[in-house]
């Protein structure tokens, strides 16, 4: 049976439109705009993840083991003080995890990968954590939406992206809409001081673990996730 | 040279005040009245690590390894739906983080020790977690009182605490104290379905991470921060 005149006017414009959006080589993932529809339903997991990804500014990275902690201690003396890295060895194999900030794009524009704005690593650090995993969690009931649920319940969401913490070069065109999305959410980023070497860092995610709902943790491929907004608008068009 | 009468007054009193208060041999350590001063001055190390644990209300736990992981979600399929373990074959080895809710205390009166209400484990999980290390991270930005400060700056507060996760035996006096501080700040947990098995754990701190200012984390003894109360009241006994 063929599809309707309007319905075919309607996917011919869509696949007009994807064809002609922009080129986003660095922030591959479809733009959503986050702040318009307010919390997706539970029924629709990867919109939530985004939602939650896009509406925070802020989570827990778990960082690499000990030896990365300790370089980072001794490399920032003036933000960290220096160690002599006994902090380290007690944490010796301990999992780690400390707050940062992030973005997943400017505001009402996300892309669902977070980036970091964290001082810089030397070389050895930096391999180890080319090879060490993380994990990045997020919570909904900072954002307020969660009303008197409380922040354990199933319903009130929890979003944790494992993967990997990439150093992201910091002469290429991702790292300048990095920034562009980091600046726009943390405008005081821009003013932090130069000798403490920030650089850009990005969170290649591998695996997805969202509840938002009683029923379990909700697959979400990493595709389904990034490619949110795309899969959205072929669904509509079909 | 003997103090002066006045001091040696305070200081009797002081240690018969000390003597005298009633033992809690669960909850050892001492209270520290969190609301009335609000937040302790970046000098006050301890203070401050112990402000940020009664103030919030929840944070993100390390969790397990995968095995673990899995075998939570397995034995709660009303919960978690359920799983095969696929979830869990793919963070095998990855860190992993989730958001919970604790408590350290009935309101105003907390002692530093988070406590958890989280779904029962199988014996094998819970030996394993016995053994596992864990990190438990508090923001203070969610509390507001970080204003316009980026959540992470170093002067809007982080704490870790690492150290292991254990199971309270259920019919101990340390159970009922710590369920008195969880349902308090967690009203609705009193009535979460029974058939969930959730029990109490606690964090046994071993090591203390806090950022609140720059110059680097600050050296937090676990017993500097258990009896912060107690050393703060000898120090002015003194």
């Amino acid at each position: 049976m063929l599809p309707p005149a309007h319905l075919l006017v309607v996917a011919v414009g869509a696949a007009l439109l994807l064809a002609f959006r922009p080129p986003l080589p660095a922030l591959a993932a479809r733009p959503i705009v986050a702040a318009a529809g307010g919390k997706p339903a539970p029924t629709e997991a990867a919109a939530t993840a985004r939602w939650l990804a896009a509406q925070n500014t802020w989570g827990v990275l778990r960082l690499s083991p000990s030896q990365f902690l300790c370089r980072l201690l001794a490399r920032d003396p003036l933000l960290f003080g220096g160690t002599d890295c006994t902090i380290s060895s007690d944490l010796s194999g301990a999992p780690f995890g400390n707050v940062v900030s992030y973005s997943d794009g400017v505001p009402g524009e996300s892309h669902g990968i977070p980036y970091f704005y964290l001082t810089t690593l030397d070389p050895t650090a930096r391999d180890a954590l080319e090879d060490e995993r993380t994990s990045f969690t997020l919570s909904e009931f900072p954002l307020g939406t969660c009303g008197k649920i409380d922040p354990e319940n199933p319903t009130c969401a929890k979003l944790t992206l494992t993967g990997k913490l990439k150093l992201i070069d910091p002469q290429s065109s991702e790292a300048d809409l990095a920034k562009e999305a980091l600046f726009t959410k943390h405008p005081e980023m821009e003013g932090w001081p130069k000798n403490h070497h920030f650089q850009i860092f990005k969170l290649e995610i591998k695996n997805i673990f969202l509840i938002d709902w009683f029923g379990g943790p909700k697959p979400i491929s990493p595709t389904e996730y990034l490619e949110y907004e795309k899969n959205r608008a072929l669904l509509k068009s079909s």
